[in-house]
């Protein structure tokens, strides 16, 4: 069974149920409540079942030392969910209302701010004490990255000249350092070596680069049935992916300024539109050029999985939730 | 010279020279610019003083062990003021412009959040690597107390049955706490038995409260010419301080009546109101009360230093710093 779900789920269940004996009924609710339904929105746990997973690579059997680890990178990647549910003034998350909607700005600033102090205070409770400054380097380091992956996406949105390499860097910020920082910490708080979790940070930080590329392409050229997202629909947001910015590299002058115009327009029916740009893109080999640079990532991330030490049951575990990720399986 | 003001303002002149070294022209400016702008607005830099001055106690006498934390309290009291002046909508600070005024809501979030990652990497810089478990903890407490504090203060404003003990709880969280936990941090990171830290803890805690107190009875009974603030101006904004809650527990039912009347309009000439409730104040003796509580909490204060191992100079300075708080003259 390649993606082993049986194990991944298991984890996934082992967390949520620690996740949840976190929820309490303290005071004032105002602040502690949007914390406990954020956290209980669901998703897919990602980050917290690959740093429990980069632990047991390096003997955290029953998890005791890595369960604070992935705690704080839950709450941290939810912390950045709910200040950017508010600066993008979103509605929805997960197919409920957003902590800003239900309750309102005010409380979604504090609670996500004490959801912060809160990742720190899960850090903090490591029982291996002697990991805790290696382990808030890192903490800080990806925290910092995160912002201002953040703040770059927002600076992109108004600019028209950003290039291919500062998209990846924009993308590798604010999703795949995470991931990354999620596999360093978990293998550094089963005493693993820097070096052993250097490579399962890079490991995690080209999965998160794959994975987003990965995501931009079924975004256009994927089949919306199985990804349950609406086809084309960063086109119809105008949303200056890979995608558009690859074709602008690769499409001749007129090519360039009719997918400049496209992509200043917002038709109320979108469907020639996504046609359009759907052909043109084709028409450069876009969804070649994407996978290829995917599978490039990709391959340098398992690399990096390869050359860390550790038990290799568990990494072919982590490979498994890489190739499911990447189909979109998981 | 009681007041010792030299030593106090040159340790508050090492600390900014020390704070606007960490300045930098990094990249998104959007994200850093904010940061700096508001660190350097100015204030009494009170906490990062008596963090030094509490490490100087027991024998940092170079600051290389305590600056870490003067720099991480500081950064976090500045981080809480961002996100406040958002939550209050305020378009001033200091007399210059709020971040969310000079930039925007988005901008002022996000840095904000920084702004809390970089108050925990620098107190993770400090040298005495042993005090960290410790100082990340009280860190925590102090932090989650800020936002307590914050909440209740929020959620006071729309009710009419909050009581003496509930605003005390409030006013403590939001400010007491962190002067006290400035003081803790100072003694921790220069190596004090958790003992000592914790009689500073006390110290700052009750400085605090007493602070607060003089704090809303200068803000009704001071003379304006010298606090510098409009008389009455708490009156005139409804807000329901200690003097009030006070007056409400020692007024008969028609002074109740009247003086919750009074607490529920807005004139356009707010003159004749604010003789009224001066006149209802002084007439059940609240200056005397919020005095006598005010000393109370001071002379309890004073006997936690007493207290404390460490420095008697330096307990002398520290006293004198406290005296000078409660006078309004620093």
């Amino acid at each position: 069974m390649p993606n082993q779900p049986n194990q991944i789920n298991q984890l996934r269940e082992r967390f949520i149920s620690e996740l949840r004996a976190t929820f309490s009924d303290q005071e004032p609710r105002g602040l502690y409540a949007p914390i406990d339904y954020i956290l209980d929105l669901g998703g897919k746990r990602i980050r917290p079942v690959v740093a429990l997973l980069a632990a047991q690579m390096f003997g955290d059997e029953d998890l005791k030392q890595s369960m604070p680890v992935a705690l704080a990178v839950e709450v941290f990647h939810n912390f950045t969910l709910l200040h950017d549910d508010i600066m993008d003034d979103s509605p929805l998350r997960r197919g409920q209302q957003t902590v800003h909607e239900k309750w309102d700005i005010n409380t979604g600033i504090l609670s996500g701010d004490l959801m912060l102090i809160q990742a720190y205070q899960h850090l903090c409770e490591v029982s291996n004490k002697t990991a805790l400054p290696a382990l808030l380097c890192t903490f800080n380091r990806v925290a910092t990255g995160v912002c201002e992956g953040q703040q770059y996406d927002v600076d992109f949105e108004s600019r028209d000249d950003v290039t291919i390499a500062e998209y990846l860097m924009m993308i590798e910020l604010k999703t795949a350092v995470l991931l990354g920082g999620a596999l360093e910490m978990g293998a550094l708080s089963a005493g693993a070596s820097q070096a052993d979790a250097d490579h399962l940070y890079a490991f995690g930080r080209l999965t998160g680069l794959a994975f987003q590329l990965q995501d931009d392409l079924l975004d256009t050229f994927g089949d919306s049935a199985s990804t349950g997202k609406l086809q084309g629909n960063d086109i119809i947001r105008n949303k200056k992916t890979f995608l558009f910015l690859k074709a602008m590299e690769l499409l001749d002058e007129g090519g360039r300024e009719e997918l400049n115009r496209l992509f200043s327009e917002s038709p109320e029916d979108p469907t020639p539109k996504v046609a359009r740009v759907t052909e043109m893109m084709i028409s450069v080999g876009i969804p070649e050029e994407v996978a290829r640079l995917r599978d490039e990532f990709q391959a340098k991330a398992y690399a990096h999985l390869d050359a860390a030490g550790g038990s290799t049951e568990v990494k072919k575990v982590l490979r498994a939730l890489a190739e499911s990720l990447l189909q979109r399986i998981s």
